[in-house]
């Protein structure tokens, strides 16, 4: 099972990126090709019968397994960065994080007016960064359709800040 | 042709990240799908005959055709981050930049000795921080075998740079 197989490879690293934090290191997952095409696999399949026409993946990780998926589902792949790293005409929305807080942006001609998107990042932790981008999405027209992430920290309740979006959320495996 | 299918694709930004820059901005490749699945697909032919067992790939736009190319040769994937991202036991080296200078990491277990390595970018500018992702990869004892990259700035003489470390080097698309 996808969710075993996940647990299994990903590695915990205690006090990363702050005392008392244990982070889930995926790039034991990046090293094992077949597992990354099982992942991706599993995204889409979870995503049938719901209308995605954009992938939004969040700077970084969310870049590798979202470039996936959009390719998977054959839509465009639109990036969603930290402030400061998109060249064209940006807009922005601030985030808390589990630890900490960022500044996001998306160009302003990424989306049309009416879309669905997908947000996708590797990891649902408190959910402030998504929620931040479900704003940018809003701004531009287009509507939030699903949630995906490889990890789910249920734990810290995320899925509750993502409830006012009213999307599809799923994470292929969840620490509760 | 695949060049002038991304020439005619990339967006030329003015004065990005620094006045007299013009970025090359490669968020409408990623906005087509087929494109960018045409790009994996060339980039994984140019690739053909070469033994590639890993490809690095350099955050963050590195991160997105370096993971589709990873699964298409179905080899594993390691990224290489800034300074303070990845959360496990690091090896590090300093970079300069077409603007600015940085710090790239590595976990010190991501590859073995003896792995050949291919390093992928979306762009070649000056190479400085390719330069720096061979040193870390030949610090543990594996081999760069090719470098990829989406656009080449030929004209910036990064290629020269990359010259010590005798692989394949080669861009989709080349401003000369």
């Amino acid at each position: 099972m996808i969710e075993s197989k996940i647990k299994d490879t990903v590695r915990d690293v205690a006090d990363f990126p702050k005392p008392g934090i244990i982070f889930k290191d995926i790039t034991p997952i990046l090293k094992d090709a077949a597992l990354c095409a099982e992942i991706t696999q599993a995204l889409a399949e979870r995503l049938s019968g719901v209308q995605v026409d954009v992938v939004a993946g969040i700077e970084s990780r969310g870049f590798l397994f979202g470039m996936l998926l959009a390719q998977a589902l054959k839509v465009p792949f639109v990036p969603i960065r930290k402030a400061g790293k998109l060249p064209f005409k940006t807009i922005q929305q601030a985030c808390n994080l589990e630890y900490g807080s960022a500044i996001l942006e998306l160009h302003e001609d990424a989306l049309e007016a009416g879309q669905k998107v997908l947000v996708h990042d590797d990891l649902l932790a408190t959910g402030g960064t998504v929620v931040a981008a479900s704003k940018l999405i809003q701004q531009l027209g287009a509507e939030v359709t699903a949630f995906s992430f490889i990890i789910g920290l249920d734990f810290l309740n995320g899925r509750e800040k993502l409830e006012e979006f009213r999307p599809l959320t799923f994470s292929l495996a969840s620490y509760r």
